[in-house]
């Protein structure tokens, strides 16, 4: 089925916002078997709209509308819409409740246009917002489906994998059920030619994301059941796994520093970080996470060789002999946060992130738990931009922490 | 006149990537004074490409296409849109030199396939990438123009900026200049309400953009020359600055950390931070700026009442009748952190990013600078996400420092 997609919002057409609800949209709708050929931005003009949505059901089976769902008179969609597949608008006593609770519960009175908010399309399926007014609307005739979904993210995401994914189901008659293998330590390019025979199946199929430093593997499968799509992908998991091994680090939606800690939290252990060329970047992905002052008191960002040697007690004769970014160094910094810190992990890293100099790129990282220290270095190549070097340091840090705590061969 | 811009790509379309190009291109061709009407994305597919090219040249007067200019069988919109409108492709010299000149640069050989990337139109302007391999194409046939843009957003920003701007100001027949105020301490709907008469205005026109926390203000300018449009700016941004006043920290692209790192340098200062809530972002954004190994050494996580009492010397009483959360302990922080680093200013904060507990959104933020105080309260809101709460709060401690190190009042 060839489905296509409508953002309306004249902010998306003078590029005062950036249009993610396409992407979000597209990522969603490819993956429940939608063939998807278009994506259209218009603004909130009825006459271009209008044009829009005739091309638009002229030459796809599922058209979905974002946005102009609001109560002013600039929101327009439904009305257009209505206007051009000849729909009748009645208002739905569910989603005038709906909107009446959403501003009691905020103790603010709702604009009297609300009314048109709660307007839905006589014979349609009306989709209600838990996450804001505009309820979300579906109709179906022929063999042609138009959705409309509210624009703000935080209200569109929600309605369309909680209440739009199995209406949509029923559009195509199958349930689609997918999980995503996280896996940080093999590139792209790498896991695309050793996994391309695993890979290449039409269902479950196997999509490889690309993220700094880590690539994403997002599994579906279609079946007549849950379960039996579930089946499908948990065979498919097993497979990649085995050649994966320990370099998956989550199956969950966790991301590196989320991942530690978590196992922090697990173990009962607390961690401290000393850093130079993150510059606080460590210490701030860990306390990002809700509860992290559960596992994580300490954070040190000596960003000079003073302050190294003042704070951490790195050794003056060191730095000398080995400069600052130098193995001997991290380890220094590890031991110095353990020290000061009493944790019972300690993650340290320096190096150079440019943009100038000869050794751009050039990382080293040291993690002490139990007593051992490991340390590692990295060339991250000095053609890369400086948020890039300090991005990847990161995550290579989270990851040789994740490593040790498992107690896996870093 | 009429424009739009169609994004070619099968990645854009599945949702791969998120069309940011778009959104980049509509504001600068809606600042050029071009109307905005559509964006269409499209899939690399001749058949559908096609299509929309048809219904935008017949629509718009300006079609501006990016991505698809690569050397692979996959990237088509060239050869798409010269059969569409019977324009020949004939090989470029300079297109081919730049493309070998490129790959040599790399010590890679270039692949044969790249002397399709030096095709261009017959009769049209090529646009030369300083940034990759693919040149820009430029035509024009009577009232309809056509312009194809590589799609990495590192080489289409930059060509656009330096060389695409000239060439659509001959176009309009006029010439275009554009400043941005920052401006941080008043609210978008303040502003707007109390500058509404100065903001209504059509040339220059003034765009107000929200950010967290600040409004990005442009001021732009339509004129014959550039020296004419230039000071019709400096009228409005002189009418502007009356009222907005010191809260305005950049008219250069600055950000609130580059502003204050540059006011470091400049005054050859040094800054040390101490952080629980923002638990090193305050370290991490002054070291995300190129060149703060000049002005900072010292950062400071103390994420638990333990790590700042034996780190920054927080006194164990102050801590127990105030709680961590208080202007009392803020302030024996940043103490800590001037003793320990004898920076010439430090700064802390302390408060609760949520997401669970009573007090979400309190915040206390301490400056010392040359032995002066000063400490602010902070309520952000107990509705907002932990990393609103952790960015606004970093946000503010900057501005802190900002005015601070200014001589302003705090």
């Amino acid at each position: 089925m060839k489905a296509e997609i409508i953002a309306v919002g004249t902010e998306l057409m003078l590029g005062d916002i950036i249009n993610t609800n396409a992407a979000f949209l597209s990522r969603e709708l490819a993956e429940l078997g939608f063939d998807m050929h278009y994506q259209t931005v218009v603004g909130d003009n009825e006459a271009r709209l209008a044009e829009v949505v005739d091309i638009a059901t002229h030459r796809s089976s599922l058209v979905v509308l974002c946005g102009g769902l609001g109560p002013t008179g600039d929101d327009l969609t439904k009305e257009t819409v209505a206007m051009a597949l000849g729909i009748k608008l009645i208002p739905d006593a569910k989603a005038q409740k709906n909107i009446d609770d959403y501003f009691l519960g905020r103790h603010i009175c709702a604009a009297p246009n609300n009314k048109k908010q709660a307007l839905v399309f006589e014979g349609g399926t009306t989709i209600y917002n838990d996450n804001g007014t505009a309820p979300g609307l579906f109709y179906s005739r022929g063999e042609t489906s138009v959705l409309l979904l509210p624009g703000p993210p935080n209200e569109l995401e929600p309605m369309f994998k909680d209440k739009v994914r199995p209406l949509l189901m029923g559009l195509t008659g199958q349930t689609i059920f997918s999980r995503t293998l996280r896996v940080f330590g093999i590139g792209e390019s790498d896991l695309e030619y050793q996994l391309k025979d695993k890979m290449q199946s039409a269902n479950p199929t196997v999509a490889p994301y690309a993220k700094i430093g880590e690539v994403h593997l997002r599994i579906t499968a279609k079946a007549g059941s849950e379960g039996e799509a579930r089946a499908k992908v948990e065979q498919k998991e097993a497979e990649l796994r085995e050649f994966i091994g320990d370099k998956l680090y989550s199956d969950c939606g966790r991301t590196l520093p989320e991942t530690v800690v978590d196992i922090l939290k697990r173990q009962n252990l607390t961690a401290a970080t000393a850093e130079s060329i993150t510059g606080g970047g460590l210490a701030r992905e860990i306390t990002a996470v809700p509860g992290a002052s559960r596992v994580f008191e300490y954070g040190f960002v000596t960003y000079s060789d003073n302050a190294k040697e003042r704070i951490l007690g790195a050794n003056a004769k060191t730095l000398n002999e080995h400069t600052a970014v130098s193995a001997e160094v991290a380890k220094e910094m590890a031991e110095g946060a353990a020290r000061l810190s009493g944790a019972d992990i300690s993650a340290a890293v320096t190096g150079y992130a440019g943009p100038d100099g000869a050794n751009v790129g050039r990382v080293f990282a040291a993690v002490l738990y139990k007593g051992e220290l490991a340390v590692k270095e990295f060339s991250f190549g000095n053609m890369r931009p400086r948020e890039y070097i300090r991005e990847i340091a990161c995550k290579n840090v989270f990851d040789m922490m994740r490593r040790a705590l498992l107690g896996m061969k870093i």
